[in-house]
């Protein structure tokens, strides 16, 4: 492929040789003499001289930086996201339903349909047009997948969920396993299990990584909005409700019933408690743990920065003496 | 169903309409006026007077709260678990072996066990009667399962393994993988893998969450105690032993050699650390990291709280100024 | 087994009755008259005295604490790993293709490999010698199996990804799903996605431990080196590189384009943000942030030690005023 027609194709303005042939995309540092690069902020300004990448995509203003040819893009990362489309190799299987899978005669089929090898469809499954069970795949009874929806290789999805189109779930993802809820029963002395008979929801264009797992509530649907994206290693408890375009980045854990608005950014390792309420446009940072809700959109934190061992154990140390120094300072001002 | 069936079958005293019909559970402020809904706590009284739910399981004292029609609980959260549980769609498969499994001829099935499609049975398997192998499960050689035992789909058990009686077990979870253990080798420079020669003990009434991992030991059995409960993507790392009727919430993850006693109640995202001890009743809060034994009963924590993420940073640089605050302090202490 | 031969095959100095017929091993207080036993660290001498083990594996220094027959190694830990081998009952595959297997003729499969059952092997795959896939296992298109690589039940292999040899993969282990990246679009109020064009790359001798997941990159492969050790759920983002022989421990979370470098020891439930560098042989401790690059070696930590419940209140109230604290101590300080 030409620079050229990568230039036509998303319209960007380009300068020098757009005969060069391009192969695929990389990093600044990584790329060859027929890989396209980005430059996308400042912090790797330095990249640019020494880069031996056949073009590279940047803002008007960084176009002096470099003799190479260049594309200009008012937003480098999005030009990214559509040039590295043009070189995905995520296979894409033709329509076909492989001989090796178990698919119940009681499940609906939509058109150009995948079911790969060695999945199960159960009764009473409607799968949209155009949709992918990968591999070992289960689809659970009642479960209903949208049109052009990809399930990865083994997603698990239990009876009664459904999950809205054009959405991408990877693989091991667990939609729709029991909430974790039980009531303590004195007389016996053993934990009762609470019935978990609410399915989970899930909205339009959703991705979901790797390893995620979202539990079905007890007293109501587990909800996901369109356009939210989970990463992988997630988890969210029974009967939460987030709204659309939420992001939600990996190892997080959100407990039951814990409403969490729209345009939320959550960072990794994050914890959020139940049966509070997040609002809209919230930022949390990396392994911060939420524990009560947040009423106002902003950026929140919790923990302790890194240190070096040795002086981090005295820190520790004085954390555990913070209210005794609290008292102390008082009756230094007060002896004043 | 007539709430009068529900009050009669429970023995619970009502006060209404008890001709009322009932086809579901619903929260109160989601419930519809065929669905029975809970006041479980004084916090959702508010949320009475607005339900739409076609009768409410209270307490005594809070009946007058109310007139729609009430079912008297001493403990509502009892009852909702014994009334969830009439109307939960979980499919039960009746008893049989899926054509598609692999099952071996040396492996011993109980009666009425269920054997989902693409499951693999393994030679000197024992199934007890009644137990269920979801869709896509692996039972390696040798393994135990209990009676009424039930592993949803895709959940894999290492040989040599045993899981009790009225056990759940919930999708991908995996038993006796093998506990992380290396020995560094100086003369080569390579870490030396300890071969993981124990199993994993599982008790009776046990409920895995999505995702877990129970590793198997290298020196002893991992063993995990009668009515204990595990949420989704928890860790247990080789060699724990974890008495009965511990609760373990989401992605808490526990190192190996260590031994925890009964009726702890362990909060989500929690690290414990390796071969300690943490005594019968111990409650740790989520996101604690606990990294000593615990000898007495009572609630632990570590972290700190939600901050602006401005406010935050602030703190952060006066933590890793502790000690040297601990020192001014003293200073001014002794100058008075 | 006698305890001369295990003495002989290791080389082993001994002491005491060499007959003594050895069945298996165990931990000093678990250990029965016929199984061996290990005395590691001065920490457990006490145990020696009361161990009913056949014999101990120990340091000529603490040889004089038993009157049992003992083995004496220079380090115990190594002789535990290659004593351990001779007893470990993991089931070894005879080399076979299972029949309900999945293997695309396009596929190339070494000598004696083994395909379990239920496994799918897409076009492309080359499974080298003696290598393993473990029912149920998904490798996609053109993956590369290295030679006497074993991967457990349920892995899955996304397209294009490599294992060097001799590694061991656990189940539900998933090596390159997508890697998260987004691009928000502003005109639409979507979020873009970014494809991840590479893949992951593998390097020999690698253990992963169940459940753990690993990104393709986006403008480059992920990346980890010879001799790595990986936990249980531990998550490896996008265009990550990890040099050879680093060590991480459970559910830690590495974020996108973080280069770590080799020898490191990494802790349980540890988070590192994206695109930051961590030098050789720094070491972390469970549950730490790594917000920053590392670029000395050494022992890093964040976070705050294990308190009651009620003093850690106190304390989270401090770290709250710590910026204030500060403050008034220095007016303390200005008034002197």
């Amino acid at each position: 492929m030409k620079l050229s027609e990568i230039a036509e194709k998303f319209r960007l303005e380009f300068r020098g040789d757009v005969d060069v042939d391009i192969q695929g995309i990389a990093g600044l540092q990584d790329a060859g003499p027929n890989q396209i690069s980005f430059l996308f902020s400042g912090r790797y300004r330095s990249l640019v001289e020494s880069t031996q990448a056949a073009a590279i995509v940047l803002r008007k203003e960084d176009a002096s930086l470099t003799t190479r040819p260049v594309l200009i893009s008012g937003n480098p990362r999005l030009a990214w996201a559509q040039i590295a489309a043009m070189f995905d190799p995520t296979p894409v299987a033709t329509p076909y339903v492989d001989v090796s899978a178990v698919v119940s005669d009681q499940a609906q089929l939509g058109k150009s349909v995948v079911i790969g090898p060695q999945a199960v469809i159960e009764p009473g499954a409607v799968i949209g047009d155009g949709a992918e069970i990968g591999a070992g795949g289960f689809v659970g009874e009642g479960v209903a997948i949208g049109a052009g929806t990809r399930l990865m290789p083994h997603v698990v999805v239990y009876h009664g969920c459904s999950i809205g189109e054009g959405c991408l779930v990877h693989s091991n993802v667990v939609i729709g396993a029991d909430g974790f809820g039980f009531e303590f029963d004195s007389d016996s002395g053993d934990y009762i299990k609470i019935p978990q008979v609410y399915g989970v929801q899930i909205g339009k264009h959703v991705e979901i990584g790797a390893g995620t797992t979202v539990d079905r509530g007890a007293l109501n649907d587990t909800t996901i909005g369109d356009g939210c994206k989970l990463d992988n290693q997630v988890q969210i408890g029974h009967g939460t409700r987030i709204d659309h375009h939420t992001v939600i980045s990996g190892c997080t854990a959100i407990a039951g019933s814990t409403k969490i608005g729209s345009y939320c950014l959550i960072g990794g390792a994050v914890g959020i408690v139940d049966n509070i309420e997040i609002t809209d446009q919230v930022e949390i940072t990396a392994m911060t743990l939420v524990s009560q809700s947040i009423l106002e959109k902003g950026r929140y934190s919790s923990g302790t920065g890194l240190m070096r061992g040795t002086d981090w154990k005295r820190s520790v140390v004085g954390f555990r003496k913070l209210d005794d120094m609290l008292k102390r300072l008082r009756r230094l001002e007060s002896d004043r």
